[in-house]
């Protein structure tokens, strides 16, 4: 059965902004840490927030950690997801645990054609079959091996706020692909609801750090994007720049 | 002046055993999260718990997260700290923080012999007077360079469940440094408050794994634990069969 | 076309016990590291690393790095795989990369029964042409989601000997998916013939650290192995202890 | 006594450039990766890693490893080399190694002072005289809590290429501390020497990325690089728009 993304932000580092601002301060106070604490609750603690990102001083965003529970992907986005080695995981076991429902992600790409989408439901259902008669037969960590790409996964993921600062990077960027920007995006949407300031210009790089990295590969976006610049061929050009040399 | 050890648990994931319990099930389980963590918010998480922690299998302990802001610890302390590298670190600067107080760290040893101590309070005074002597006429940063290993510095540390287990074992340890294990003993006792069942058996290793790494250098203290081995020259020994070999 | 496993060395630190000896007497010396080096070349630093494998000292392991070359592997093992997050790893990828050849893995047990093994050759084939029929219509990274996780893939894999040594425990033991194990072994065959002394006693835990922590779950093999013991329930066990429990 | 710094270079992966360009080429090619080794062992290798660093795609640097012996420096230096986590350390421990000859690092500002320098050296002399002394009351790890920062230490470093483009960013920089900076642009000058297309851009930001992160806290010469610009709160700048700013 088709599955759809469904994304949980779990828990969370309790008003995480005010630890952050702590710490940042810490290494530039001569104040105990309790008296840093109690000074950086409010919109004291926000201000610095604003100043450290300008600054790009990210090691105190580090002390604020962020799980979700995240549903309906496939096997091929916890692929990429797992590699991001600054983070903890615990997923699914496709040794241990019997794929009975058998559910799967259609891409976007087929699901708009009618045709392929019939004979991706088709074939899934076939795989299915075909599991579930293997696993009868032979260990079902051996019957997976003809489980497709495309076959749901569940996975809890642990990330502070600077790892996940670098992977909305990575991952919410229009050249990321599509599913795991999918789930990347309704990550940051999560933890924008939990923390607004903290993640107000986490993102692909155009907005993060009004930088595309994507040189000739860019899409584009980066130009709408007021003082936003790109590299390209390693160099930073800006909109204007970048159109001089085109001509 | 000197400095008391101070250590305060500032934050960590609420409820903690409930999402370890939930990621470590979702491995095994075909339920969706969701679900499983309300199944894992009682007592059945506290079973599992147990059970993981019996078997080994620590990965889920990363998801639960903790913070510290710790004082009155010396510099010779916190850089043995920093080197444990699972785990996020922000630290008052002697780059930046002039050191008006002059606060340090008193040995036992040193603390217990009267000679000896009002000798370390001289001492300490004099480089506090010189360092603030120098600093009117160089960088701070560079006066810096007489403080001794006994100043004072503040730290906030951030570490997981399962770095936190494995800092315990090399730092509850008899054979750790005195100051740092003294700091360590303190985190453990917050963290049982905090979650009592979570860090029941963390601590040196002879608690925590039941077999003592020392061997010729052990304590001893291993043999007052029913069931605990020690690991002598690569073999597993029980009390009985290493007094056997020592005859 | 099935593929076979194919391992290859490819770049390793040059004489690694050198390095990891003289890195571990150093916390030890007063003396120049040059001078150190020069000390542990020969027979002194093997005799040096015997004695840190012995007493668990295992920091001075990371010095030594070894970089593999692996094909002819699944991309269900390497979902495996790359969950080891002290390392390094280059990866084909299917996002990029069109399967043409479609070569894949069959899994032992599917290998051994006639009738499963044409059945599973003939799904590979068929998803074969599925995917390159798709892949005229849409991107092959969306046709990718049919294509089955017996699909070969090919990765570049650098990690330290440290986390090397806990690769092995946790891979090399009968209780590991047969797949990875298989490729662990291997690994661990090159490492011993680039370096018979520093990988001596690495392996599954039983050959490792001479305890087995898989208690119920266990294959037994300990039993055979001179000294070794089992972690059961929480308890260190030798092989009369456990058959006095089970009585 | 005076020490000065000593860096050398112990170990690296064998032609560094060879694996960073057959790992970058696996992840796009349908080869076999003995194959690629081999197109990649000449100019070719080196004129993909000429494209990796432009589009800043680095994760092929991790598999080329370099080890450093340093001696020479402060324990002020070190507790910030160690700072950095994607390393390995192994340090001359002032737990176990008495400080006999105790040696010390004299900061340029405090050795350009005659009168300063020597008030520097008396003080030093003075606690190494008071170390000794305590040393043979008490314990030497509780004796060196007088011990000041400019002590001299030596510890060897591993780093992958990656992690050591990092750390020259921050390092290399003139706003970083002078000593941890010397060692920095010493170990640089060292890699170059081994590898020079590999280390090339590398060092501070203005000329690793050509963009200087310090903003107003910016030392100005990022102004001299062609094609540089600056971070300024938030924004990327030129040096003609920076200066419209200030007017």
């Amino acid at each position: 059965m088709e599955k759809q993304l469904h994304v949980e932000l779990m828990k969370y580092t309790p008003v995480p902004i005010e630890i952050i601002a702590t710490a940042a301060r810490l290494c530039y106070s001569a104040s105990d840490i309790h008296q840093l604490l109690e000074n950086m609750s409010g919109e004291k603690g926000e201000k610095l927030l604003v100043k450290l990102m300008e600054m790009g001083h990210e090691s105190p965003l580090e002390h604020a950690v962020f799980t979700f529970g995240i549903e309906g992907i496939s096997r091929a986005c916890t692929h990429q997801l797992v590699r991001h080695r600054i983070a903890s995981y615990s997923q699914q076991s496709q040794r241990y645990v019997e794929e009975k429902e058998f559910d799967y992600i259609i891409p976007p790409s087929i699901a708009g054609d009618k045709e392929l989408k019939q004979k991706y439901i088709t074939t899934m259902e076939e795989l299915g079959n075909l599991y579930k008669d293997m696993g009868s037969k032979i260990p079902i960590e051996d019957a997976r091996y003809i489980l497709p790409n495309g076959c749901e996964t569940k996975i809890i993921v642990t990330m502070n706020a600077r790892s996940l600062k670098n992977f909305f990077m990575r991952r919410v960027c229009l050249r990321a692909q599509w599913e795991i920007r999918r789930m990347a995006i309704e990550m940051l949407r999560l933890c924008k609801a939990a923390s607004p300031l903290l993640f107000k210009n986490m993102g692909a790089p155009c907005t993060s750090t009004k930088i595309c990295p994507e040189g000739a590969m860019s899409c584009g976006k980066w130009k709408a994007i007021p003082g936003a610049k790109i590299m390209y061929k390693g160099e930073i050009l800006s909109k204007e720049e970048i159109e001089d040399k085109d001509k």
